[in-house]
């Protein structure tokens, strides 16, 4: 049995993504991390999507796009990491990853990233939160469908995102 | 959105089960949990099962059991309890229910509970962490029933639980 | 290819269950069915639940309370049945069956429930529904286990069920 | 919760998709929908597949595909799309969207779009037929997955798709 | 990695099940696992179900109706078995065990149980066959379900099974 | 029912896949074919991978990275193949095809091409063997992403494919 028992707990997270951009669900996820840890780290992502598209923001403003939705929660940090997770977790001294559970299709991802966390570096834990309901089946990338065709988008994102789309979407 | 923050972090948290008998899985979940958070109750519940059969082990072995087995755990207690999981984290002061993921039909029946002690009280917040792929499929249903047929439980169990299953299975 | 048109489109439709007892997530459902056909008859069946545990409240009370909480749709009728679905439906002049949709587990059964009626009779359709996210891990027997441990569930059921609730299970 | 009844119930539904080409599975999921209903719209959605990729087809012959294909049926009417599909379905008068549940990565996939479309238009409903065991496993990207490589399709779409896709492939 | 390969390939596997009763679905595994390797035994395990009730039929029954069904399959051999099923394969000389799969719930099933025979012995092998579509949802306990009610089963078990549950539930 | 039955066992069979690059769950699978069997053809597939993407190793050197890790399997051949994989096994003389399964979305989607292959050619059975609980969510694309950011990979994959995943990604 892998012994992952150290003497004092983990006071800070990371709660990573794309952030493509950032959704209520997203905020969610990390005010249920930072009521369960002191520090979150916000991890942008550079990399691609899971489905190896493009982003439709810029890393930048997908960094600003957080900050300014996160802003007004202590102890919670926005930054960009390229490279592999466990590595930005080591430098910033993060002791865990914490993600929102959504569907099934996301269980399975989810997992298996996991799990490739959990091989490259065991001290590294990961942990699941359960979204709320009413962000059940929420996604950046069901929130850009909506706003590329003109949807109405401010239940799912808040202002800022808003308008970034629609600026994106010329509508 | 249902804001959940608040001025401080969680610091002690349930880890719920019939624990009948408790495993090296449910250890593993245990161990995990008490790195992220100071305080570890395993609540053992009276209640039956999900799959509607009655405990093999009764209530208080099933807590002696438990408490033998994760005894040099510092932080971590042992309680049985009956009735609602979430009015029993309010009663002693556990602001999270820490859970472990395995297979797919889990993932369902816990994200059911979940939803349920949501509902409840909101103020509960679920945590899955991933269980050790070696526990993958590991279950105290599994384990019953390979003592059952005499079978070899050593791998799975710690030492007073497979002299327990001798007793208890007359092997 | 199974050639299913008809001159005629289907107006009678199925909802069945065990109903023991009837939730708001029932009460979505058949509004949902009876909002797409003009006739819906809620089925309440006498046989066992899909887990083998024998019912909790009676088959005529069953339809009581389904009956007090549907009583105020027009076009929707109670009845109790046993035998196969497909007879039922027959016997009724119901060309489909409406079921509603929550988790994965459900999906599974309720196929192999559609794909067994479609080989006894493929001139009863099956359809599914999309229950409302609020309801989307609500089922009868959480409903009872709230109840037996004193819970208050009057967010899940309709009041006639609060009160029959409480009387079963004296609290 | 929220209340779907209206007087009149629904009598023409949507059966939206790619249809990148139309095969037998599609086909039967539109004569499922016409049973049910007396008119049935096929919406060939003008925008990308759900993995991302371009359409084999353009929007006109996938439209014309399907009208060779369902030419037949009375109160079947095929118009192409474009933009939210709630949008559509106002423009058109459709109450209800009607899909084919086949495999698991499709339900999910499939109760995303429906909770969707739900959030976007609470007034337009999601049903689901099951399609006929041996349309299980077929997908339009099979198809052409086979085509491409010169393997016979006749089993699985009709004759103006098996000449199309000839073409298309030149084999 | 653990080294599996040996000198000699298999030649000798099990088909295990409670095959209360055999089903065409069943036989169809057998089949298939006959095609692949020399000699196939037909296990019929006394213990429980997967779901925890009694079976319907007695082992001696179960083992009657399964040889009569398969008699006309050269090289496939039933026989009743208690105790471990590693044990059962090791005291007949099988290497492997060859079961089908179906819906997604089985999946889950029968990988907990190949996990559970990996641990206890590494040198039974696990396989899975595809079941033919048209038996995709097909089980012993829907066909027991259906005989009970009266209906028709000759489309999913062999006559001599027919017979015998005619007489079990007397219809 | 289809008899699938013939006089004569398998005894070459084929285990396909891209193999961009080969890892050691590849080579777990290879192995346990090769036990079950005296042949086994390992068929590196010229066409795109399921998630549309190319392959970041050409054909030719997919097959010799193959060919250096199993080079020492007595009875097992590496060979590049196009087309419909059910063609190249009745080219070969190989009578079913192994593939190995890991998680959840990994069964939907052999599930899917195991079905495809049945329809195409019934005589070409298709089999699956349960991956080392070690190799359990281990994935060719997994080892690229890790590569990629300079991780270290000699856990998932052979030596040769070590070294040419560091020369492909220079690093």
């Amino acid at each position: 049995m892998h012994d992952v028992l150290t003497d004092q707990t983990i006071t800070h997270v990371l709660v990573p993504g794309t952030f493509d951009p950032i959704t209520f669900g997203h905020i969610d996820v990390v005010r249920r991390a930072r009521r369960l840890f002191p520090h979150v780290t916000v991890a942008v992502a550079e990399s691609l999507g899971k489905n190896g598209t493009g982003p439709t923001f810029s890393l930048q403003d997908r960094v600003s796009l957080a900050r300014e939705a996160l802003g007004d929660i202590d102890g919670v940090e926005v930054r960009p990491f390229t490279g592999l997770l466990v590595d930005f977790a080591n430098e910033v001294g993060a002791g865990a990853v914490v993600k929102g559970l959504r569907a099934m299709t996301d269980f399975e991802y989810e997992l298996q990233q996991a799990d490739l966390n959990y091989r490259l570096d065991p001290g590294v834990e990961s942990i699941f939160v359960m979204s709320s309901p009413e962000y059940g089946y929420l996604s950046s990338s069901v929130v850009r469908q909506i706003a590329s065709f003109g949807g109405d988008v401010s239940e799912f994102v808040p202002d800022n995102v808003v308008k970034a789309l629609k600026e994106r979407f010329k509508c």
